[in-house]
Order: C-alpha cells, then sequence, then structure tokens
C-alpha cells in the first residue's frame, strides 16, 4: 500500500482515472488543472479556514442575483483575466481583427439604421463621426456584413440602465454597402465602474482594485462565408486604457480627430471623426 | 499604452490592485492564484466553450441540492484532493497523529458510552473490539479526553442514510480514564460509494473515476490544553485502500487481528481485535 503524502498526492489524483480513454479531452484540462491548483494551494500554504472561504466564495457567487443569469460568474472570470486570456490564445490570424468578451450588455434585434444615422440621443456628448470598411483578410470589400453596435452614452451610461434614455439608445444594427463601407454618427461613450455589489465586488475592494471599464464601443459583425466577430473598439486616450478592469484593451484603439465647433457662441461641442476597418477571417480558418 | 498581449496579460492581472496595502494574505493568494490558473489555462489551450462549461459547471456544483448544505462545493474540493493537501500541509507536527477530513457525515451529541460499551447494531458485520490510548507528544497520557466515533456498519451505511438502522446507531461519545485509556466493541466498517448524482459525479464518470471510500472509523478527539483532532483510521486490508476517492488514506491503519468463532456449529463470525493510540498536539503548537 502506497500512503499518501506531500511527495504522492497529486499524481494519485491524476491517476485516479482512466487515463483519458473515456474523454480524452476533458482528461487533460483535469490533469493539467490539478496540477496547477495544488501548485497553488503548496505555494501559498492555504490553509482549512481559507480553503473554506474559497468554498463560500464559489457559492456565493454562484447564488448572486445579477441583471443576468450566471453573470457573477462571468465577472469573476473576467476580473481574473481568463476570459479575455482565453480570446488572446484563439486570435491566431495576424491579419483579422482581434475578437473581444462580448459583455452581458448585448441586446439581439436592435433597432435597424441606414448608413451615416445617427445611432443615439445624448445632448451634452461630444459628436463621433465613425466610418470604415469591412474586409477579408486579403484586403477585399466584404458587401452586406452585418454590423451590431452598442456602448454607453457620454455619461457612461448604457440604455438599460438609464431611464433617461430611449430603449435602443446608440444600438443599431445596420449592413455595408457594396464597397464594404459603413458610415454612422453617435457619441464618445465615456468609461464606466462595473457594478460591484456582489461577492467579487467585495474581494476587489480588499484588493485595492477598480471596476474601471476604458471607453469603448461594442461590435458584433457577420457576413456569409466569414467567421463572425464579437469585439471591442477603444477610445484613444480614455482614462485607464492601461488598466481596463477587463484587461481587454489590445489593438483596437480608435483614433478620434477632433474638430472645433465653427460657432463658438453657440456653445456647440466639438465634433470627432475616426476611421476603423474590421478584417473578417474566412469560414476555412476554423477547420 | 501598454497593450494587453498573451506576454504582459497574466502581470497586468496581477498589478491591478494595490500590491497588497489593504490585506496582503489576499493578495498573496490572488498573486498565486492567478499565475497557476493562467499557466492552466495556456497549457491546455482553453477554449471559449470550454470556459463556459466551467462556469456552467462551478454553477451547477453551487446550487445542487444536497443532504448537506453547500455539499457539493465541499466534494469538489475532495475529489480533487485539494482538502487532502490542505491537510497535508498544516500535519507538521511529526509525532501527532495525523488530522483528516470530518466529511460531512459527524453529527454533534452522539450517544454517550461507557469505557466497552458496544456502540451499534449489525447483526451481520463482524465484531471489532478496539482499544488505546491517548497521549501527549511526550507519550503522557490523556485522562478524561473526549473521544467522539462515527462509521458506517458492516455494509458501509451510515445510520442516517438508512432507516434499518435505530439512529445513532455506531456513534458514540465517551471519556478515556486516568491512564488514558478507551475500549469499545463496534464492526468491523465497509467502504462505500459516496454518492454521485450530481454534477462532480459526472464529470467523474466521464474521467472513469470511482467514489469509493475505503473502509474507515472517524473519530474526533478533544481535551483541555490541546488541539482537537478531527482523524479518520482505516481498516488494513481493505479494498480500495490505495485509491480512495478523497485521497485520505495516509498512515492511520487499524491493522486487526483475527479470532475465528470458538463455536463454529452456532455460525458465529469471527471476531477482531486492534489497538490505536491517538496523540494530540499541545494548545502552544497552534502558536
Amino acid at each position: 500500500m502506497k500512503p499518501i503524502t506531500l511527495d504522492t498526492i497529486t499524481q494519485a489524483v491524476i491517476n485516479h482515472g482512466d487515463g483519458g480513454k473515456t474523454h480524452p479531452r476533458l482528461y487533460e484540462i483535469y490533469t493539467s488543472l490539478v496540477k496547477h491548483l495544488h501548485a497553488f494551494v503548496r505555494e501559498v500554504n492555504l490553509t482549512e479556514p481559507e480553503l473554506q472561504q474559497g468554498r463560500d466564495f464559489l457559492n456565493r457567487v454562484s447564488r448572486h442575483t445579477q441583471f443576468i443569469p450566471d453573470g457573477e460568474m462571468q465577472v469573476l472570470t473576467d476580473l481574473l483575466g481568463i476570459s479575455e486570456l482565453v480570446l488572446l490564445l484563439q486570435d491566431t490570424i495576424g491579419k483579422a481583427t482581434e475578437s473581444n468578451l462580448e459583455g452581458p450588455l448585448y441586446i439581439p434585434n436592435a433597432p435597424e439604421r441606414q448608413i451615416g444615422d445617427r445611432i443615439g440621443v445624448d445632448v451634452e456628448g461630444e459628436a463621433l463621426f465613425l466610418s470604415g470598411r469591412v474586409l477579408d483578410v486579403n484586403g477585399q470589400a466584404i458587401a452586406n456584413a452585418l454590423i451590431e453596435v452598442w456602448q454607453p452614452n457620454s455619461q457612461g451610461l448604457y440604455d438599460i440602465f438609464d431611464p433617461s434614455q430611449p430603449a435602443g439608445n446608440f444600438r443599431g444594427q445596420f449592413h455595408t454597402d457594396r464597397d464594404g463601407n459603413y458610415r454612422f454618427e453617435t457619441v464618445v461613450p465615456s468609461g464606466y465602474d462595473v457594478p460591484a455589489d456582489g461577492p467579487c465586488g467585495e474581494v476587489l475592494r480588499l484588493l485595492g482594485r477598480h471596476t474601471w471599464r476604458a471607453a469603448h464601443i461594442h461590435f458584433k459583425l457577420s457576413a456569409t462565408g466569414y467567421l463572425p466577430l464579437t469585439t471591442q473598439v477603444f477610445i484613444e486616450g480614455a482614462p485607464q486604457l492601461d488598466a481596463d478592469t477587463t484587461f481587454a484593451v489590445r489593438t483596437n484603439i480608435l483614433k478620434l480627430q477632433k474638430h472645433e465647433s465653427a460657432d463658438a457662441k453657440a456653445q456647440h461641442q466639438p465634433s470627432h471623426t475616426a476611421e476603423f476597418d474590421f478584417v473578417l477571417k474566412p469560414i476555412e480558418a476554423a477547420k
């Protein structure tokens, strides 16, 4: 009989199974998870009360009532950088636009817009005229691609959290023209604090971590023959661009060109223009 | 601006906090957990659907209704060997009896027994006369130590799961005499399968893992001036002693001496004797 000791327990757990005969991929994940979780427990010399706090924390995360079902477990993996790490690992085609977290605020069937439309009402915000093209990895235009967009207003508020905004404000869907062009008017969004009233928020406060999301616009793109893309585009120079709480700021940076209002007396806000091209992967790339 | 990449994301997550100013220990745990979880995600190249399955699994574990509240999350850490690893890390005083998992089947205020009492009814089981002493780490007897014992019967069933057993069957509490002695009669317990009707059981089946617990007797000891001890004592030669599903089989092995019944005609079962001494740590050891 081989007793369980500090030296044998990790391998004993890994060996306690059929070596992947039933489900090779699950066994691979299990083996690696056990190895790394045990290394963590050893490294910090985790105590029984701390392990119990960990169990309690996960139970509270699962049971925390959020505005979306199971939202707090998603938030947990976002805050640990795991959600973004998984996306980084999958983004292997150099030329395509990086994917990013969908987040919980996407709503299907957003208002249909025409090219050039303004997508929301915000009297205080600075206008942003955004345009660009949807392309394939060879630089060829993709006509009739569906673009869905959603963003907060200039105060960092999404329509669904702000009764003063009409439903569907700063949301929209439209199609590229035959040359792959899109163009719409919006406002420069502001960043915002992720709600932190649950167990994840409690831990963040004890870590001295803020919950700021750098200002961004969400996009979802789909076109026949191409892999759908969900991504975020960040505003250059926005606060905490270096320290977004979901670690989502990569290379999708929107460079704004500022235009002062010609009519200073009327106290018009400055407006901005920006261009951003999206590049989609062909479906074959997934095979 | 430093964009998040595969090379920077792990350190970015660790740096996203106050470096432990608010809560040094939590920050230490967080730092190590992030490092090891990211290493796991990278090693297996975890995909988005797999991450979502992981989130769903943890939510189901938390919400699975068990006979004890929060039981499934406890089961999860037991099956991953994490609960036992934490105990192994804490058992640093060489001479004291090893601690072990309490498990979910302890009930306080077990029937009070006198030295020598039999602690349960089981007509089919083979009798076990168990005796020994409770000692300090210098080998001195500890008088009046409280010993609580609980175990399944010869069929591997605990009283609370088996309507045919009277309440409190194979449970008891008694005190050592002035020389630290204890002595009681019981049956040789059988091992058993841990109930696996929840999400943890589903995963175990996909891993080809059984849920067998090698035959054992649970003990809780307490005495003034000593650290309380919760432990398990395993039956030498029992099935799956090498592969207990909670990885709890260490050095607490009970060597049985078998005694054939003198009256073979009456079909009496053989009986067994065994000795086991418990050694408690002084409270000062915890400081």
